[in-house]
């Protein structure tokens, strides 16, 4: 099987190296940057660096892990190109908006719309690793949209990077992620840049930060072109989710301000509830 | 010799531990609760438990880890009853109060005001585990008021654990540990609840929760009573670092909530030079 992947950032790259292992799978590579493809060279990433064309030309299956930003277009454009037997997925980080945009396309039954929940706070061909997806979760959108056949293709290639998949509704995708997913990265972006502007001494932070804080604030370190995209993209959804986490910040402030010590403990009792549902989830 | 700890949770626990290996000293212990005395004896954290009394009288060094709340009178009553050639030492996460407080006393010197930065978000006997402190950093305050000798005391004993010792004062300290870690704490406990409030479905949180949210979120695991008690002592510079901290929030909220991309990348490229600050410092 020929596997033809678009965009060799963390995603594409580290699925690439995964597949590469696999048996019968010639994997196929493109980027639109020059520096990613030549990064995607020196690390070895795909078997065969083809140009855009080429990929689209060769590929039985075309996995595209572009930024959600360009997504659409070129999902479009893959879906315009395709012949009757070929499978196209993405790997994007938001669902709704695509899967609306390609509803009525005529080959829209050949797109499955994936969402492998897995990264890093890294980004691009040089974060990309082996191992990155494994017993991670994979989720597969709007699936009767999809051709079974083109959905057990993908189930089985996700299977083979070590996840299992799960269904939901391109909506609900959306929603969920926000309050589990990019509420987190807006509430350490945030803390990272509150912490740089009070903190004007850097040495302090580097001398007195601990594990705790580092912790917390790691997705600060993402790249915000990535998300700036996703969160454009779910800005809805987003929102709804910052509006609710600032109600709580502000109730606590109040809290804090009044050193109503009891008040503050019965809310962090409540926020203890997380662990019950983390542990035994998440390693 | 022989060195007394009071308080026998995740700190004065690991504090034992650590000890026990050093050649030359009886670590001794008391916890006023009942269930972490038994459960002391049970892990068998130190070589002797002894009533408070007993411990003191038979001290040389006595660490003083109990919750912050209650970390001021219990000073004072130890400082009261010490000896002359005894050394008292607190690990306590706020430092402005305690010391305040202990400024004019008689027996001022004999005190060394500690805070070993380290921790999890487990607490009480059963967590405390060998090498909690190992590579991290100990703070002192307002050294000149502590005895020279019993400073090199102090010093040497958090060197044994593998700390390095730097010196603050207990009003910088506690402003700059608002923000490098009491809000971190503020902004996961948060966080955890504004989830829990949001996602009715627990399963999903489960099921879409990734590592970065479970890095995140992880502090919202932490003891409500241990960090309610700090929040009370560092009331007056944790409120100041929260409320930078929602005007980021809602300035962001306000770029969400207009799809203004270009903005939003801007500020988390400027959040994300924290990565310069913590990357080398932060294994």
């Amino acid at each position: 099987m020929r596997i033809g992947i678009i965009g060799l950032g963390l995603i594409g790259g580290s699925i690439a190296l995964d597949l590469k292992d696999q048996l019968g799978v010639e994997v196929l590579g493109y980027d639109k940057s020059d520096k990613h493809k030549q990064l995607a060279k020196e690390l070895n990433l795909v078997h065969e660096l083809l140009t855009e064309d080429e990929l689209i030309d060769k590929s039985d299956v075309i996995i595209c892990a572009v930024p959600v930003h360009v997504l659409e277009e070129k999902i479009i454009e893959l879906l315009d190109k395709s012949r009757e037997d070929q499978i196209i997925l993405d790997t994007g980080s938001t669902k709704r908006e695509i899967c609306e945009i390609v509803k009525d396309h005529k080959n829209r039954s050949r797109f499955v719309a994936a969402h492998p929940l897995a990264g890093t706070e890294n980004s691009g061909p040089l974060a990309a690793h082996q191992g990155l997806f494994r017993g991670k979760k994979n989720i597969i959108c709007d699936i009767q949209a999809s051709d079974p056949k083109a959905v057990a293709v993908c189930k089985k290639i996700f299977k083979s990077l070590g996840m299992d998949t799960y269904e939901l509704n391109s909506e609900d995708h959306d929603k969920h992620l926000a309050y589990v997913s990019h509420l987190s990265h807006v509430s350490s972006f945030m803390l990272g840049l509150t912490v740089l502007d009070l903190e004007k001494d850097e040495k302090q932070i580097a001398q007195l930060a601990s594990t705790g804080f580092a912790s917390t604030v790691r997705l600060a370190k993402s790249s915000p072109e990535t998300w700036g995209a996703i969160f454009d993209k779910n800005s809805k959804y987003l929102a709804e989710a910052l509006e609710q986490y600032i109600q709580y910040l502000n109730e606590f402030l109040k809290i804090i301000k009044s050193n109503n010590k009891e008040a503050s403990i019965k809310l962090m009792r409540e926020a203890n509830e997380v662990r019950r549902i983390l542990d035994g989830i998440i390693k």
